[in-house]
């Protein structure tokens, strides 16, 4: 059997000839899942070892990986996607749709019947986007020249669709019921999930019911969850939409849930709070345990409780969620009370992992956050099954490429109509921005358009009293709104002309129309509005919105909600051909800092500050001199070995006389 | 004497010949300090009094105005300041920068120098701007076309510079020492501010003290501040800042500061949530007393306060900040205890007014919040006083337009690293985009190039896990780090290589360094990465920081930072030419919504459910009507004349079959 492929020509890539080589794996006992493959240069021939799946793929200089012939093809189409003529297609058709307004567009009935999307009690309205039937279709042209259909079907195949770490991408599989099969290098993973689900709610159930107890006896009714970046946002997310979820909130009754993610020691003050330590459990969520904010965190607040309890007491008030079990141990925690996940589970897409679930199932109990992954499911099943042009998520990261690079708006406003959304905007700018702001394709060719966009957003309408005002008069940004049917806190008051959350809604309704269809200075001058102020107030309108509204918001919906977003980030980076589940640009940050605390410990541990000058540039050594001058008694001392109770230390020293 | 104007040639306002009429004054009897002046166009002649150091403006079919002889140059001056030669210069400059990259600029250590700022032990560091010396040259240029300086004094001295209101623009003025003489239409206004201030001392001292009483005769420990916007964004900036203070927290202790803000009901629930009426006292902030959302949240928590304690224990319980007491007694206040603020207070600059003062002094205590005061009112002098190459908000301007509007940087980043700033981007954003996201010149004219830009941001090290991979390696933001010498909260543990606000620091020299010199593929390359992760782990770099610094954080310097922004942002308004100070963009929305509310209430107080049919679009109407579907059942009833304690009420009723 013989398989050879050859990269495009010109592209930077290039795929060395490979052949499987049957004869050799049998003479060397390779099993029959697998085989040899010989991959070979014009310099250079090598023989690796893969699962009959796979073909091996080389690119000049870098390693050899294991990718699928589909894969293979799925890449090779991602080269250069904005030299295809499905794209210059839209690049043209800007010009036609720039002739439009939406005012107009809006005046089309059947239009708008065409952009009303349903799915599962899940209403998607994008008749307020800068579209047509024409604008769908040369869309849904690009997707497939993209490939997403396969790269859709590849991500739930457990190809290694991140190509740059060589990893699945399967965080669709920690939402699966018991009954479903996903393989990811050959093993099927949903046994493995529910093998750590099953001990969450065990566990859970443990803290819950007071089975497990404190070091003094007490039940542990205050959770610390220390994490950062997608261990700290998403579950933030999950636990605001829920705590004024009147069945959550019931079940929650008595228990708090704080979050620990910022290094700053305010931050630990801030989340130590009022809390005693007999009675708080802290979970611990770093998949490596090496996490360099996360540590630290961690270290800090045992050293809380052990200077209260007493040592043994990290056993009974300490858990983790991680996959490095030797430091989990290290640290002294009992790696029974460690709860995995997995490498083909991205930071940013690991909520309904351990990381979300094992906190909110001890806040909430394990039937409440289960149903959050029903919704996660529920979606994923409509992302994974439902043709284009009915597909939610699929819909929605097609407007999104054609918003940000065709029409050029570099920015996406997250616009949730409910209090308790207000920690989506936070929880998506990070899976979006980390996901698709890069500035490579696949390949490692240069984009030469932008891709992912700034994602921000406030609850509404707490924004319309803030940063509205440019949303309507000054640049143009798309705005997601979402709306909610039914509220979980609901008050009408006698007298009142609607009910908080009609009254609430009506500016959902409205301001999607006031982006739309903007007010024209005939209109004002018919208001007679002075001349001199009709500029100032006029409208310019055609400002694209999607309205999103849900039956109402609870465990389910929510679930709903983040795989919605998370597909619809996917969508996106899959037509841009682009790899959404690497994240290198945060590598440089974390080299340098690392230089910084060096020099900031040489500096500190000697008798008088010294200079810092060798390897940073002369603004940062003129700075970094100013910060350690500032607080020039600060000479670590080797502290006590009691940890003062009040968290304050050395620091707090008075600092020298020029900053008195 | 005779004094005639008339507007620049082909711009939109005409200003028309007038002339003084002291004979006509004289004999009407007018004060010596006031005159009659004629405004004369080709069809019309009127007479207005004005006092003596204005001058009467007209705009063709709009209201006469009154503006000093200065105010008039001013307008004139901001006309199409984008097709002066000075604009002209800056975007032919562009080219050059182009060629340049922060690595190389960073390597001139006497460039560095002179981009390094100081003032009153704040740091601000511009080296990693994308300027050179002929940037500053020709940016300063700019704002002396602009007439920069004179707007500023106009500022300060309480011109109508919000032309479209007709209005003074004095937030300054809030933070006057008493000894201070600001005037604005004749009268001294310090005097007024400050017999506010008193009022707020002494009634915060009073309920501090427990000499003000609830209707229970129990000391007031909580406060819940409702208002949204900025009444609400810049007090809980300042609240988040000041809470893990030492000196500042130890004097809330026992004491609860919230905020309502949202009309959803869901952030009643939230704000109420654990408070008894009889320990809480109520502070309702809104200007006017009419605010939609602010009005119906005091509705709802007066009825949650009598429901317990009776209609009586409003007087004892609620208080407002307002200037309409005639709403103010008609909702059941004692208009003695009304704060008042003035015309020339806009809302996202109302913090340093009754607005923020009353609810912080009521937590903090006066002596605290006065420090606050007086640091804005430091950097308000800095600002008025230095000139433009030592003027530290006038350089963030300067670099904001540059970033802006010649090198197309659509957003600002701002990254504090303490998360006590955490609310500051959210604050910021509201005075940014609502101040500058305009689309027309003071004169109405439509701008020819991007004006305000989006603001966003979270706290270091937070961040970092979150959007900074597109900051490094997708788009270009321009980012603003801001950090602190001394830490509110320190913490160093035993066996640390640094301190935790060390390590958190750390980062915070990191990533601007890291943004601006990036990684070279020769560099990745002498690393051993191989070929294909190269274009994947390559950091562009030429990314735009300013890295801000200070001494430490505390009501002083936090009222520094306020003025430091508020200040910088007037700055890109004057330099672009904008009122910064109106807000006509979120209009529309309100009045949409009323229609919206009318067309509900229809709906809801019928027997079925109405189709709203009239005055809707068809995707408008299609989602009304399955929203109200939504809740078919919900037909407002008659209250009970009692409210219920739990807020929870007729919106839960069961969903109609569908959605069940």
């Amino acid at each position: 059997m013989m398989h050879a492929l050859r990269g495009s020509a010109g592209a930077r890539s290039s795929i060395w000839t490979s052949s499987y080589s049957d004869g050799y794996s049998a003479r060397l006992g390779l099993p029959s899942t697998h085989f040899y493959q010989t991959v070979k240069s014009s310099t250079e021939q090598r023989r690796f070892p893969y699962k009959r799946t796979t073909v091996a793929v080389a690119q000049r200089g870098g390693p050899v990986r294991a990718l699928s012939p589909a894969m293979v093809e799925l890449e090779t189409a991602s080269l250069q996607i904005s030299q295809t003529p499905e794209w210059k297609a839209l690049e043209d058709h800007v010009t036609e749709i720039e002739k439009t307004h939406l005012r107009d567009l809006l005046r089309d009935g059947h239009r708008s019947d065409t952009l009303f999307h349903e799915f599962n009690k899940i209403i998607a309205d994008f008749s307020r986007q800068r579209v047509t039937s024409r604008t769908l279709e040369l869309l849904t042209n690009l997707a497939e020249r993209a490939k997403l259909r396969e790269k859709i079907d590849a991500m739930f195949a457990g190809e290694h669709i991140n190509t740059t770490e060589d990893r699945a991408v399967l965080h669709v599989a920690l939402r699966a019921p018991r009954t479903k099969k996903i393989v990811a290098d050959g093993t099927d993973v949903v046994p493995d999930v529910w093998q750590v689900l099953d001990k969450i709610k065990d566990f859970s159930d443990k803290v819950r019911s007071g089975e497990w107890l404190g070091a003094t006896g007490k039940p542990l009714t205050d959770v610390v969850a220390i994490g950062i970046g997608g261990s700290f946002l998403g579950p933030l997310f999950v636990h605001t939409a829920l705590r004024t979820d009147q069945t959550a909130s019931e079940q929650a009754r008595g228990r708090n849930l704080r979050f620990l993610a910022n290094v700053d020691p305010v931050d630990v003050a801030r989340a130590l709070n009022g809390l005693k330590q007999e009675t708080t459990l802290v979970v611990v969520v770093s998949k490596t345990f090496t996490t360099a904010e996360t540590m630290l965190n961690a270290r800090t607040v045992r050293t809380w409780l052990t200077t209260e309890l007493g040592p043994k007491a990290v056993a009974k008030h300490m858990v983790a969620v991680s996959t490095n079990l030797k430091l989990v141990k290290e640290f002294g925690i009992d790696p029974n009370n460690a709860f995995a996940f997995w490498d083909w589970v991205g930071g940013r897409y690991s909520v309904c992992s351990a990381v979300g679930m094992l906190p909110l199932s001890l806040q909430y109990g394990f039937d409440i956050t289960e149903k959050f992954l029903e919704g996660a499911h529920d979606v994923d099943e409509h992302f994974r099954t439902a043709p284009f042009e009915d597909n939610i998520p699929v819909l929605l990261g097609m407007m999104g490429v054609w918003n940000t690079t065709f029409l050029g708006y570099s920015s996406l406003a997250i616009l949730p109509y409910t209090q308790a959304l207000s920690k989506l905007a936070p929880h998506i700018q990070q899976v979006s921005m980390e996901s698709n702001g890069k500035g490579v394709a696949l390949d490692g060719s240069k984009l030469s358009f932008e891709a992912g966009e700034i994602d921000f957003g406030e609850p509404g309408t707490n924004g319309q009293h803030s940063f509205y005002q440019l949303i309507h008069q000054g640049r143009v940004v798309p705005c997601e709104f979402i709306g909610i049917v039914k509220s979980q806190q609901s008050v009408y008051l006698k007298g009142e002309v609607v009910s908080n959350h009609d009254e609430l809604m009506c500016n959902f309704f409205a301001q999607a129309d006031a982006l739309a269809t903007g007010k024209t200075p005939i209109e004002l001058r018919a208001q007679n509005v002075p001349d001199s102020l009709i500029p100032h107030k006029t409208f310019t309108g055609n400002r694209p919105s999607i309205s999103i509204l849900l039956p109402e918001l609870n465990a389910f919906t929510v679930g709903q909600i983040l795989a919605l977003y998370e597909n619809r980030i996917a969508v996106q980076g899959f037509i841009w051909g682009i790899n959404s589940f690497d994240q290198w640009g945060v590598e440089l940050g974390k080299v340098l800092a690392s230089k910084v605390r060096a020099e900031m410990h040489t500096c500190r541990t000697k008798d008088r500050n010294v200079s810092p000058t060798d390897g940073f540039n002369h603004s940062t050594t003129k700075l970094l001199n100013r910060y350690l001058e500032g607080k020039a008694r600060l000479l670590y001392p080797e502290p006590e070995d009691v940890f003062p109770c009040d968290l304050i230390e050395s620091d707090t020293c008075r600092p020298p006389s020029s900053y008195v």
